[in-house]
């Protein structure tokens, strides 16, 4: 028989009764039944019961364990009874008679409970993570990422794409946010960057012709924490493709994450094909670029209706209106909690109306409208018995924000909101270039190395604040996935969409030469998109925090309490890398 | 019709002959025959033919393009007719009559040649790596690579491993090689350190209860460059398992690397099961712990036959003789040209003997040898006519070493080195501890963190000289591919093994304070092993240098030509990390 075991604990089944067995694991619980020991054994299969009968050499071991010491247990498979049948357990059906118990790793007192969910800190959690994935939530979470990040490699060489790994050690890249850096040994005074995402050389893969990339790419930002965002390293399914539009990039993200959604999801349904909604009509209808589609409303602008109006509220403002079918059932309260809502969000109050039976509205701001108004609102929202109305007006981005809210929490409160989906879809036509209010200067509003739609062309003959990019993002249940462009591979737009946004050539030249030498040796049309791991792991896993979805995270101050990183280093090792540590500024008027 | 292709340029077949097809790529060769323009036209699936007439304005298009130039072009596919068939090409039935001809990447002059193969150095292949990868070759490699990796992964999630990343920003490890170290902003002072090898966090994983862990991982050495290491990065198949003892980690890691080693071998034999070698048995035969079993002949420990001898150069040394048959027709070339050989592995001369019809020795030192001596090697060797025999004689360690070599050389120059195989072994029974020659201390050999064989008992019994570990190797073809152990995973254990080498509790207690802490709280028995991909890689590509393996490597400098890492950081960036540079020390007389 092998040393440890001849079967796991999640393995046994009524077939297996009479068979002499061996067991390894943790001892998850006892109960002592009049002197009859019952354990559940525990290991990463799944769970058995131990029956120790008093007087036996093995109840004697196991009377004294504490909970979490690692056993092997000989016994004999026995039967429960109908009666004693655990049907939430796969090995519910059985017990094993405890024969001979040997320790196989002791264990001391526990600084939290692993066999069920208490109160116990993060920190705490963090510092002795060894024992917080033992439990079954963090155990079942991190097998998830493990099975979804498994499948995503799967799926994506299934469907054409080669996984190439790009360096870690590399050169800052102009992403933006603050890279971690590594001083060189070999290089005094240099440093490498940590990559925030491996974009340069994933387009250097098409130019050097390997068609279609993926990786499941490690990226670094020296950013502060939040719960969708761990502090330090976190991953990206990274994809790039040569001779391709912006359809090609689509179909098969959109096939990869129906079927990974639609496998992981736990019975949640996904809607494909994805829709396709410009950049403006999401703003408009949804308040931002990132709609939660669950929410079956939408707003609709209506300033126009009261351009001219006596109605001091809306006249001569951005005005947005939120229609809201069935509300006939709803109180004043619905109404008055709306509005407290819209003012958490930033708004001054919540103007709205409902429509009567007869079709006549009622509520704060029915006064003020005109006939007119109310046959024109009417028509347009296509309003009826039953149907509310919210109103938000003033600038249209403070509207968009404020009533985009609104519209997710109102059909949430209303009804409107559809559980147990997740509702993808692309946002797509981003403007490439928006102008400051306050400089009025036109700069890019997204991503400078997207190619334009309709190319030098556009930018030579079209008003740049109309130019549209080929620039992309993947939005699943009003969470951004990732954003993706078709790149512009050809120096001579490049240096083109540069000079409108105000930078000239050689400007150009000084800041991505590395990339302009490699498009001008035989670049093919390209693009990507990069979908957060960690996004759709939480997603999946139904877990707004971050850290709930990987092993060993960095806590908030961007510390391994388990491990005690980052730590100092002895003067011995910053010389050999050619560095020193600031000594803190000593405040004035201190001695030296 | 898609914009930029209808099939890729492996694609099409006789079978397509009358189709319209749009085909994209690089300007692979251009020959111009009487007017008529030959192109090969190659991506990354393939290279086709097209043929461009003259006068066509496809012609005028394609005869002024630079090699290298993508483009997409229209045409229709055409029999190539019998005699002008190209059977190197899954292409070569057919080609394409060029239409319609776009420029989609313009190319300039080219540093080097990518459809020929030209001396240019290494240096300037990294600086344009996009260039280069283009190239056959390392085109081909990286493809290798890729596919390599992904059969890994599939394979062993197969056999029931889980991947999970560990982390990159982590803390100091005890593995012995520098670490690379990244500066926290927001912990002032300290550092993280990018990890050698995830050896904590794997155990670690095993102690949280995940039971087969495996991981492609990338791991980070400050080392200086050679042939088969990447200065800087490299990945390994990081592998641990719970409740196993040696032979359980044998079997999956020897069906892994059989299968991988005969699905990408290039037709190279996998002879497996793999022989398990014992250390002192590998070092004796073989001369080393990383024998080339393609080598077939083994070395004789002749120590004892000389003991007393008269012979001065044998008489009380350490003597290893390399019986070789079969070498009747080997000329006095061959065994000067071996004994230059030795002289160059750091032997004074090599003696050896031939073996006549008759049964009698020739050779420089067959008259030091008695009738004895002859009667006792001819049977302890087996020799026969034919024969010769080799033979070292010094320190052991010296004589392993040459004749070690010696072996492997012999081999191959009398024909007893088996090609186009790769033959594996598994080294084990390492020993715990060895004896410092000059100071006597006992000190771990190798890995102190190894279970010993017979556990706290053999340790209290036993000359600790000849405690072995649960240590292992794997070797292919004389390469190491990993070192793995079954881990120390009890506190008693450890400080009684730290205690034989001459650790304190104390000591033991304050350096890995982190890892007895988890072993304390229930720790299962556990173990693992860690191939080299980049290794694999290199033997299954028949590659001798590591970068020629690996898309983006830097170069023997540590530095990313290509990319221009290391780079200097800014006095802002540095003093948001705390650290500032050393000066120089200015040299002595000189003015400051």
């Amino acid at each position: 028989m092998h040393r440890y075991r001849s079967h796991t604990c999640g393995e046994l089944r009524a077939s297996d009764v009479g068979a002499d067995v061996r067991l390894s694991g943790w001892l998850h619980n006892r109960r002592d039944l009049g002197g009859i020991l019952f354990i559940d054994l525990r290991d990463h299969y799944g769970i058995t019961q131990l029956v120790a009968r008093p007087g036996t050499a093995g109840a004697e071991v196991l009377d004294k364990l504490s909970k979490e010491t690692v056993v092997r247990i000989d016994g004999k498979v026995v039967s429960r009874g109908a009666e004693n049948v655990n049907a939430d357990l796969p090995t519910g059906e059985i017990e094993i008679e405890v024969g001979e118990v040997e320790v196989l790793g002791a264990a001391g007192p526990l600084p939290f409970t692993i066999n069920a969910e208490d109160g116990v800190n993060e920190e705490r959690r963090l510092e002795y993570r060894f024992l917080d994935l033992r439990r079954e939530r963090m155990h079942r979470n991190i097998m998830l990422r493990s099975a979804v990040i498994s499948a995503m490699r799967h799926k994506m060489t299934a469907l054409g794409f080669n996984e190439m790994a790009t360096p870690i050690l590399a050169a800052t890249s102009p992403e933006g946010a603050r890279d971690f850096v590594v001083p060189s040994r070999l290089n005094p005074g240099k440093f490498y960057a940590l990559p925030q995402a491996p974009q340069q050389f994933k387009q250097l893969l098409m130019i050097s012709g390997f068609d279609r990339y993926f990786q499941i790419a490690p990226c670094f930002r020296d950013e502060d924490a939040r719960a969708d965002r761990s502090p330090g390293e976190f991953y990206q399914l990274d994809i790039e493709m040569s001779f391709v539009e912006q359809e090609d990039i689509f179909q098969p993200v959109e096939k990869l994450m129906t079927e990974l959604f639609e496998e992981f999801g736990g019975g949640r349904h996904v809607t494909s094909p994805f829709p396709r909604i410009p950049f403006r009509e999401s703003m408009l209808k949804y308040g931002n670029d990132k709609p939660d589609l669950r929410a079956k409303l939408e707003l609709v602008d209506i300033t126009d209706v009261f351009e001219g109006s006596e109605f001091k509220a809306f006249a001569g403002k951005h005005v947005r209106a939120l229609p809201v079918p069935d509300v006939a059932g709803q109180s004043r309260k619905f109404f008055d909690g709306l509005g407290e809502y819209a003012v958490e969000h930033g708004a001054k109050g919540l103007a709205w109306i409902r429509v009567g039976e007869d079709g006549t509205f009622a509520g704060p701001i029915a006064k003020f409208l005109t006939e007119e108004n109310v046959k024109v609102l009417t028509e347009r929202l296509g309003l009826a018995a039953g149907h509310a109305v919210f109103f938000g007006a003033g600038e249209y981005d403070e509207v968009s924000k404020i009533m985009g809210a609104v519209r997710v929490e109102a059909a949430k409160r209303a009804g409107h909101f559809e559980e147990g989906v997740f509702r993808f879809c692309w946002i797509v036509d981003f403007p490439m270039y928006e102008k400051d209010e306050e400089t009025g200067k036109i700069d890019f509003s997204h991503n400078p190395f997207s190619m334009p739609q309709g190319g030098l062309e556009a930018l030579e003959t079209q008003d740049p604040l109309d130019v549209l990019g080929w620039q992309y993002d993947i939005v699943c249940n009003g969470i951004e996935l990732s954003s993706g462009a078709i790149r512009n591979h050809e120096p001579e737009i490049m240096f083109k969409a540069f000079e409108v946004a105000g930078y000239d050539r050689e400007t150009v030249e000084r800041e991505f030469g590395g990339m302009l030498k490699a498009f001008r040796l035989g670049a093919p049309p390209h693009g990507g998109i990069a979908p957060g791991v960690d996004r759709i792991v939480m997603l999946l896993a139904d877990e707004p925090n971050i850290r709930e979805t990987i092993a060993f995270p960095l806590n908030g101050n961007a510390q391994d309490l388990m491990m005690g990183a980052p730590t100092e280093l002895d003067e011995t090792r910053l010389r050999e890398l050619n560095i020193q540590l600031r000594k803190p500024v000593a405040p004035k008027g201190a001695e030296k």
